[in-house]
């Protein structure tokens, strides 16, 4: 039987293309793509060059790495939020996810990723020269390395805290410990371990 | 806050157009369209012309209504195959669900959806009347029902029923009984009961 596979070279290549994307098999590709195949046309054409729009025009705030439509971002734009106070994330997405806890109003600077030798990034992959450049200046009293804690992000967070030590800067890392809601029965030991070790008076507004 | 959501209107829009599709929500929204301004601009290119144009030069078989790039199918233009027997099937995933188990030799007929009053869709929504007409001509010997067995399946099984009826066609549908593989015990009654109704003689050979 010669047809086995797909009755259409187009649907192929369009599934293909869909199950590039991480976390998509060639099954929800296909669910996909029918599905895209059953919409209007042009609401088909705003959710392809949705995507090449952003692609191509999509730019970098020169100050932070933070994505932006112009040449500064919001949060370093803004004169209300405390420039000399610098929280260093691994991406956009962590941006988002700490300015939707409403809990910080410094400014952030993005590293684009993470140290990592197994996935064949190192440090200058990353935008880690333009943060030494402003520590240099003088401007920043604090920087708060926000990373995952995995080994990859202790890496990095080695490596910035070696190369931000020499200046006059306090280095602080975002606490770790148990988490709200969080059962101590199910809590791992390295996590309780810590969360003793950095215990915080005791404060009944919180 | 005034930066409590996305830090571009470019951003947001691809995040907002991508969870437009099935099963996709916000944040797995964003993780793709991340993933995606991570690739080379040539490849997000070629992803969304990949699905725009599978949109604007798709073709429907003109005698089957499966996709095809051609005016008549692969299969519709195959002489080995048997065009007197018909499977009628929803949607083309269906026909590539058949074809996968290499059992099937004849024609397929692709109704386009299923008849659901919840979601309005009736009969003349549907590719209908070219199969009645098909059936009118007298070419056809053997109508296969391969539809799904929920309400919506049955109650087109019966809609389709009625309509060849009239003609001198041997109406089939597929077998329901118990999954190869699924032990008895778990098996739903109504499914077991119709496997002992239509009980099959034993083949050493199956």
């Amino acid at each position: 039987m010669s047809y086995t596979n797909f009755p259409s070279k187009l649907l192929e290549n369009a599934v293909a293309e869909f199950s590039k994307l991480p976390g998509i098999g060639r099954k929800t590709a296909l669910r996909l793509v029918l599905h895209l195949l059953n919409q209007p046309k042009e609401d088909v054409h705003k959710f392809g060059s949705s995507i090449t729009q952003l692609r191509d025009e999509i730019k970098h705030c020169s100050s932070c790495y933070n994505i932006s439509d112009t040449e500064i971002c919001d949060i370093c734009a803004n004169p209300k939020r405390d420039h000399e106070t610098i929280c260093v994330v691994e991406s956009i997405r962590d941006v988002m996810s700490i300015e939707r806890t409403q809990q910080y109003n410094g400014i952030y600077h993005v590293l684009g990723g993470i140290i990592s030798p197994m996935d064949g990034i190192g440090p200058s992959d990353l935008q880690i020269d333009p943060l030494i450049v402003k520590a240099n200046e003088g401007k920043m009293k604090e920087v708060i390395l926000a990373l995952s804690t995995t080994m990859e992000g202790d890496t990095t967070n080695f490596y910035l805290y070696k190369k931000l030590n020499k200046f006059n800067i306090n280095i602080t890392t975002i606490a770790r410990g148990v988490s709200i809601g969080d059962e101590l029965e199910y809590t791992d030991e390295i996590t309780l371990g810590r969360s003793i070790l950095h215990r915080t008076p005791f404060d009944q507004n919180l």
